[in-house]
């Protein structure tokens, strides 16, 4: 008998680690050796769904609503709430049947990418960047085309690079982030309107992810791509500004010639997003939650004031002007001593100081180890602590 | 200036609606109308969770359990009490490490379609069978290989079918579903053994669909692939036999060349399962849990005698021994009268007699328009009635 063929993973599912996770695992090691650490790693606000969410999820076990399979759109409820923060954030109204409630954005990426984007196509996004943008493209079959972003563009796409790129060979999408991961920068508000106007004369999808619309310093929430053209996908999430990360629960609006093909494909992949959060969140648009939200994203800006404070003692480089989101990417390839890379630099930190950071690796394959990411996100008094260790960490480099 | 390009969806985005819909939304109609509709077209436990874990859900938002984002494989409090789930019913005895905590056997499914295919792949299933497996494997770029079956091997694939469409090209996978959707039928112990035999020498990855397991009427609560051969993908969900749907839980196993992988997809494409959910699920794996599991399975079983009792006076044909699931799925090309087509056929019913099943099309896109699939899940009472009106139908045919 001839050997029996190897079985083995796909092509597409060489999907490279994160390095965070060996971070994150070194950071669990310590603290189970009874250091105390202060984890500055993650996207995940401390403070926890609003108390109307936690409440209203609560009541819906004690009263007993019926938890079977939702429309695929989701609870018409909740996505009659959705609109009105459209109203209320963007004066837009949105007809409920343009909104697909999705299985946190995640969910909404990987639909959004179905719909629009058939194998072979090529879509471009900014490097640095969030990698599951880039890992779940691949692994569907798209060509990834990665824009080298520097402090120069404010680490954001622009006209200009999205042209050149198109000329190189036609692109079917650009993937542009509105608070961005990890750069926390946005895009302004005439630069967002070009972009969505040549992707349009161009026949290139625009999806926008608007997650972190509202964990913003600087005046505006953000633009929603819709204000300017709804021909885009916007996807957004419970996970962020109202802190609901593990709930799994976020959003769609669909482009109209789109609207069916979510609909299916959702019907296929997801069947529908989780039902008992969709009941819960409907009470995160009131606004004893609003009040909530906005109290945490107070407390990220005091954190990121320290961080800014501190920014010429420390003397990090390439700083992306944080406008939103949880972050402060950095350089610190003028900084890194004896260490090869922000990698081993990371990790001499978390062993020196008891601080975890994340080297910017993950972000960017190309410059991602000359930076690090630094989250806002457990609020002031713990980045104001890690703020002085990463100082006696840099002073005795 | 050129006119705009097109944008549209993605050629793979073209998935074929259900017609079930069209079915649910002229019961949704007829109700609004006053009508009472008895329902027999989802497959869906009418009876909801298990108490223990309503109460254990409710406790968590009660509580205070922080739900931010857990392991990507899932809490692994739920994984080892998983592991103790296969140990009671299988004498099988997991590493909590080869289990991940999927959002729902959908999530299950597309992570181990990812993982075990590339596009291009052919991968075999029964027709008639689920739709989903053949939209997703077809949205992610598989070529889906149709196995037709009939009542002669009990609508599942055999080695003979297997090998001869291996013949034709190479397959690199198959799906079993045991108990199956919509036919009801299982594969028996020794058949799967020889396919899992047969699959593991010519190199082709067995997804197996257990999602049904417990649901059973024969004895047998299903046999486990892995109590032959843990290469196979296990799928599994709290769905059915736990009465979870809309929770949107379910579990894979993870064979030992596929978990690495399979956890790298689903920190991209998921992040983690539902972190409310999966706190609750601890839950359904205690006893008074796994009582309430089996007190409605009764009740199915009670719903199946009934229309088994009632197919001769019915007369329908090419009956599907239904050893499991929710299903009776039987021919009714003898039935038909003036209607073109069971389609045509399920709705004269519903207008005539207010009840609802489902035509054979979704299920199997050759011979199901001469079928009719009857959900069980209402529980007896319902079921009992709904016969009592068919059978007026068909006398006034």
């Amino acid at each position: 008998m001839p050997p029996a063929p190897r079985l083995g993973a796909s092509a597409r599912a060489q999907v490279p680690p994160f390095t965070v996770m060996t971070v994150l695992a070194a950071v669990a090691g310590a603290r189970a050796a009874g250091r105390e650490v202060i984890s500055l790693c993650a996207g995940e606000p401390g403070q926890g769904a609003p108390t109307p969410v936690r409440d209203a999820a609560a009541r819906v076990f004690t009263d007993g609503i019926p938890l079977g399979y939702c429309e695929t759109l989701g609870l018409r409820a909740l996505r009659e709430q959705i609109a009105g923060h459209y109203r209320r954030w963007y004066g837009l109204d949105l007809d409920p049947d343009r909104i697909c409630v999705t299985t946190g954005s995640s969910g909404g990426f990987q639909l959004a990418f179905l719909a629009a984007f058939d194998h072979g196509d090529r879509v471009a996004l900014a490097r640095p960047g969030y990698p599951a943008y880039v890992n779940i493209l691949r692994a569907l079959g798209a060509r990834v085309v990665e824009l080298d972003t520097g402090a120069e563009v404010r680490f954001q796409p622009t006209v200009d690079l999205l042209a050149a790129a198109h000329a190189q060979e036609p692109l079917a999408g650009v993937v542009l982030a509105s608070p961005a991961n990890p750069t926390g920068t946005m895009i302004r508000d005439d630069e967002l309107a070009a972009m969505l106007a040549w992707c349009a004369r161009h026949g290139v999808r625009v999806i926008s992810d608007e997650i972190y619309h509202g964990v913003t310093f600087t005046g505006s929430r953000g633009t929603c791509a819709w204000q300017h053209d709804d021909s885009a996908v916007v996807v957004s999430s419970f996970s962020k500004y109202w802190g609901m990360t593990g709930w799994r629960l976020g959003w769609l609006l669909l482009p109209a010639d789109l609207a069916a093909a979510i609909d299916a494909l959702a019907g296929n992949f997801a069947l529908c997003a989780p039902v008992p959060a969709q009941h819960a969140a409907i009470a995160a648009f009131t606004e004893p939650a609003y009040a909530e939200c906005e109290a945490a994203v107070a407390g990220f800006a005091r954190a990121r004031a320290l961080v800014l404070d501190a920014l010429p003692a420390l003397g990090w480089t390439d700083v992306a002007p944080a406008d939103g989101a949880f972050y402060v990417y950095a350089g610190v390839a003028d900084l890194l001593g004896p260490y090869a890379d922000s990698v081993a630099w990371c990790r001499a930190l978390l062993d020196a100081q008891d601080v975890a950071i994340t080297p910017g690796v993950d972000f960017d394959s190309g410059r991602g180890h000359e930076h690090v990411r630094l989250s806002l996100a457990p609020g002031p008094g713990a980045v104001a602590e890690a703020v002085r260790r990463i100082l006696a960490f840099q002073a005795a480099l």
